[in-house]
């Protein structure tokens, strides 16, 4: 049955940097919705414009038709949803789970699989945009599972982000979050390279953008991370330590498959480096620190 | 004396895939265009629309208000500069020289030094955009070099793309064009490896993009290149080899400037083994064909 703020009880978990926002706007469509989080004050501001209070995740999961997940690494994920306490075993029949974290595509197949033997749909659909992207509602969806499941939940989605798509069955959201970080790390990766060449070459790095976000140096990260990282701002839109378990994942995916990835595996280093050396909770962009004199 | 098509008397050296269309914007815009190149074949469409061939470079000087460049490597460039039978030594006292060249920053101010001798200026000028930029006249031009020099040319620097700035003094134009390699050269390889890592996840890669170019991966390469990749075509726009040649000066600039910068050197390995593998005359979006099966 497809969502619709009246008919739907929706429940959400992991109210971070991200789900906090996210959560927002589907309250803000009208849903009911019921909320768990690690740490309760985090909640408060959802609280405060009407959300209810789960006291655990099967607390959640018994009252909810559809639940939205986003937490922290893929440990979270499989306690959250295959623990004794968890969301498989406490969902109704015919629930629908979506898992947006950026977890592993195995550990999205074997939640799908152990869900569906209690007929209820699990469906992987991590996102890109980071925290701006949370706020606004400009989030891109990558959704894995079930093609009835995703139709059912499309609209909740949609008040997320405007460009969801459904990539192929469990695990292939996921999948296609790993194209997505393989890409975006490297290419934060060669503009703090870029700019830091600049610096040393006595140009002005703001000239340099003029000129080069015009031309094939153009990306999304030039226009929006460059000038961040010119001005030397480090706040966290996605952190540093997510980035690097993502690309563990992508690169563990990747030598499963056979396939040996230097620019991957060039990026993940510098981007462990930069965690390991005080920058964890920085945001992603924070790379150029790596290449301050 | 500002260029006018009245007015101005310009040389052009160097038809190749790039030089061929930027010197047809200059003939088309009405100026008087005399042109010259190692082998004279490629001048004849030129030729047969107007354009009058000069016997020699030095000819060329002579007859010329304004000549500009775009030759392959920087020993070329240096010969056809500061040879005896080169720019510098025969062009007129008050001549403009326009190297749009990707060479390196120190051969461009040696040029403009020993030029300005002579009361001759000497732009350096590199241009990004490929073989498509300078067809349509959409290239993005990064120059260095004398101000009032650059105000006098920059009518007819518009005519090859309408994104022309002036970065700085003498190779300034060069260590900007540096910068942007950094960045094209890297994120072009990420997108490889990104969409091999699709293939091999069981993903349909156009699909991927579709997912992908809406959000924080969205780049200029993305949209224009990834296609190309997914279509198997490596017809050139921009020659492999050259990449190899923009990248080594971009690293060697880089290490004088005490800079090590990883994820150009990863390119430049991989690019490196992309041109010995038979794909020197390919076109850069080829590194795809390292991740191949």
């Amino acid at each position: 049955m497809k969502v619709s703020p009246q008919e739907t009880s929706v429940g959400f978990i992991g109210l971070g940097i991200m789900g906090a926002p996210m959560a927002g706007h589907i309250l803000k469509a009208g849903y009911r919705l019921r909320v768990y989080n690690r740490t309760k004050a985090k909640a408060e501001p959802l609280l405060a414009q009407g959300a209810h209070w789960a006291e655990s995740i099967a607390d959640l999961a018994k009252t909810s038709d559809v639940v939205v997940t986003i937490i922290g690494y893929p440990a979270d994920v499989e306690a959250t949803y295959l623990g004794a306490e968890g969301l498989v075993a406490h969902a109704n029949p015919g629930a629908v789970l979506v898992d947006m974290t950026t977890s592993t595509p195995a550990l999205a197949q074997r939640i799908a699989a152990e869900a569906a033997q209690r007929d209820v749909a699990v469906l992987d659909a991590p996102v890109s945009g980071g925290a701006g992207g949370a706020k606004n509602g400009k989030l891109t969806i990558m959704a894995g599972g079930d093609a009835a499941a995703f139709e059912d939940v499309n609209a909740l989605l949609a008040l997320m982000g405007p460009n969801v798509v459904l990539q192929g069955g469990p695990g292939a959201g996921q999948h296609t979050k790993a194209v997505n970080q393989i890409i975006i790390s490297s290419t934060q990766l060669c503009i703090a390279e870029g700019l830091a060449y600049a610096r040393k070459a006595g140009l002005d790095p703001r000239k340099v953008l003029a000129s080069l976000s015009k031309g094939s140096a153009a990306s999304f990260h030039l226009d929006n991370t460059a000038p961040k990282m010119i001005a030397g701002d480090t706040a966290p839109g996605f952190f540093v330590h997510h980035l690097v378990k993502d690309l563990e994942i992508a690169q563990s995916e990747a030598a499963r498959a056979g396939l040996q990835l230097a620019g991957l595996e060039t990026a993940l280093e510098r981007y462990r480096s930069l965690r390991d050396g005080g920058h964890a909770e920085d945001g992603a962009q924070a790379i150029f620190k790596l290449y301050e004199a």
